[in-house]
């Protein structure tokens, strides 16, 4: 089976929003066993709408439409679907009802009333997050879907309503999971697991590279989702077996969610001494709700003389081997480990750019140290981005480092 | 002048990689004057990609084309124009020849050469930041614009060699300014404007929504340089004087970067007694190049105790009014301007969520404390997003405060 994509809105062909629905649409799909060939944005113009409609109709099996859904008379999408393959549109009161309710003790303008025509003889997709329902309608073995433009009605929608509904016209059950790898180098992961790549058959295995760290997509198709989940297993022992302790996570985890879970789960707590990421990791431990319990102060030690005064470092060492040096950073991270009565102290010490490199000690050297139990360790970095890539790259370094410490894991000192 | 854009690439369809490129060039264009009425997305798929090249170059003035241009049997689109079009391919020498320096001490692939053919006749677009140079191709009336598929490799080219060759197409001189809006909220900003927006004709005022601020792009056409600058600038006053000191920046200034610049103007240190944002302020000022000349220190006061033994707040404060509350956050504030010495202490206490909220203080209730001079106070928010959406909105209003404080100018509570 194949799709297109349709997204609809002026708004995009102007620039002003960025159009993450194709994309998320595309994965989807994907991972479903749909091809997709054609992704298409058209504006709010009725002729140049019938125009795509029609085209992609014709070469396609299934069309989804995004956007146009609103209250507003640019909002054209149904009436312009309707017209464009003749069908009518007709009044669905229930959907009429969840709209008044919607804007309950609000000002509800009349134009919202529009909202509440579907496609004659689709299936009516409920909107839970927003006011506009959407339609499935099916014809001549063809589908056209028209869902809202805003990505978090249009997911949902999705994933409730079209999702199920493609995994039934296959038959079976697809199912996925998302492998999280960070350490190793992306094109390295896919190196390692190439002979898994080229011989996928089923589950499939899909490198999705992401800015910092590699993540994998196994998905699998079944009768059943025990077969499925049965499927995915295996795989993902494969890949664990392949790749070790570079897999951090799966699916939602992020390296400092896990990082938070395995404190919690060994009652440690943990803060960091910061110099060039100036609280960027600890700030990624307090995305993490939960973290009180694992972090109850960390410190920002810019300068030198904060390096001093807040966490103890010996100013001979910096005056000897200077403030970006394994001896510092190591200094810094028993330091912070004592000041705040940490199990584990982490620092952090580098030249992230564009200015302050020299032919020693060039942009993007940077030494994070750990102090844990009786380990006093720095890992050495030369990171090769911008400033604000290399202070990424050392937040999540330094994350990985707490993690693989704590595990008891050796660390691959990658230079990315 | 209409312009299509056509994304190649198979990645794209899979939803591997987001288009970004199409968002930036549908600004671009549309800045530029050029209407877009249509996107689209081609895989690496040569008869797929000869019937977009063939329908857009029938129905549109212009085409630019992203990506392909790499040196593997999946990169085609130069290949595919040339045939769509009936043009032939020819070898570029200085392309070559810059190829192969690209490669100097490493092994540079055959493959690669292929990269150093271009479209006979065509403008070559020399590429700075990668191997594949871009074509630009005149033919009857119509012209074809081929660019690469990175970023990095795209924007420079399209600013290098397709803006300057629109705008003298167009005539005269296009140039735009962004205005940089904070705290009185999109629709507020936008409402305030609306008269000018309403009545634009030359230059233009366009909203741009972003995360938690606004942006207004003022685009002026003239006939040279002076004339625009001259429009661009009475529109900015214009602006100016009705949005008043929300107004904190323009182009590619951030809150961070004028706070900076001010502190560095004024020879002010500040620091940052942080809460639930857990290092996110301090990191937004570690993104600045120079940030060593007003920031040395900051602390991350995540427990009460730490807020007590960090930056000195009564534990009697705490027990009476609460962590979070306007009497702790002007505690922290007066605490870490003097603990760190610094000239202005800014302090953040809240409640990001999910849990933690109650009826007297819900999710989202968040004190900004700063102190500075003579003057010690708490401004109090109560954020309506996710727990990462609430701590954004709170580093970006305390580095508003901290700006506007040492400006001496008022802070609108506004509640977002």
């Amino acid at each position: 089976m194949n799709c297109e994509i349709i997204a609809v809105g002026t708004e995009i062909l102007l620039g002003d929003i960025l159009n993450t629905n194709a994309q998320y649409l595309s994965r989807e799909l994907s991972a479903l066993g749909v091809s997709v060939f054609h992704q298409c944005v058209v504006g709010d113009n009725e002729q140049r709408l019938i125009e795509a409609i029609k085209t992609s109709y014709n070469r396609s099996d299934m069309i989804i439409l995004t956007g146009g859904l609103g209250p507003t008379e640019d909002d054209i999408t149904k009436e312009t679907v309707a017209k464009a393959l003749s069908i009518n549109l007709v009044y669905h009161k229930e959907s009429y009802e969840r709209i008044v309710e919607y804007f309950k003790n609000r000002y509800m303008s009349p134009t919202n009333e529009k909202q509440a025509y579907v496609l004659e003889n689709s299936t009516v997709l409920q909107n839970n997050n927003g006011t506009a329902p959407g339609c499935l309608y099916e014809q001549n073995g063809k589908t056209v879907v028209i869902l809202p433009g805003p990505p978090f009605e249009m997911q949902p929608m999705f994933e409730d309503y079209v999702k199920p509904f493609i995994m039934k016209k296959n038959g079976g059950i697809i199912k996925s999971k998302f492998i999280r790898v960070f350490g190793i180098g992306e094109s390295n992961a896919e190196y390692l697991l190439k002979d898994i790549i080229q011989n996928q058959t089923n589950p499939t295995v899909a490198p999705y590279a992401k800015k910092t760290e590699s993540t994998f997509r196994i998905t699998a198709k079944a009768n059943n989702e025990n077969e499925a989940d049965s499927l995915i297993t295996d795989m993902s022992e494969k890949i664990y077996n392949i790749l070790g302790d570079a897999v951090y996570g799966e699916d939602d985890d992020t390296l400092q969610s896990v990082l938070v879970k395995l404190l919690q789960e060994n009652s440690l707590k943990i803060s960091f001494a910061e110099s060039c990421t100036a609280g960027l990791i600890a700030s990624k431990i307090g995305e993490i709700s939960g973290a009180s319990d694992v972090f109850c102060e960390s410190y920002i030690t810019y300068s030198n003389e904060a390096k001093h005064r807040l966490v103890d470092v010996d100013e001979r060492i910096i005056a000897e081997y200077g403030a970006v040096s394994s001896q510092t950073a190591i200094a810094m991270a028993n330091g912070v480990r004592s000041a705040s009565c940490s199990d584990i102290g982490i620092s952090v010490t580098g030249i992230s750019g564009p200015t302050g490199g020299s032919k020693e000690k060039p942009v993007g050297l940077t030494y994070i140290g750990v102090s844990y139990m009786d380990i006093s360790r720095a890992y050495k970095f030369v990171f090769k981005g911008d400033r604000n890539k290399n202070r990424e790259l050392a937040a999540y370094n330094a994350l990985n480092i707490a993690r693989l410490t704590i595990l008891g894991k050796d660390v691959y000192n990658d230079l990315h």
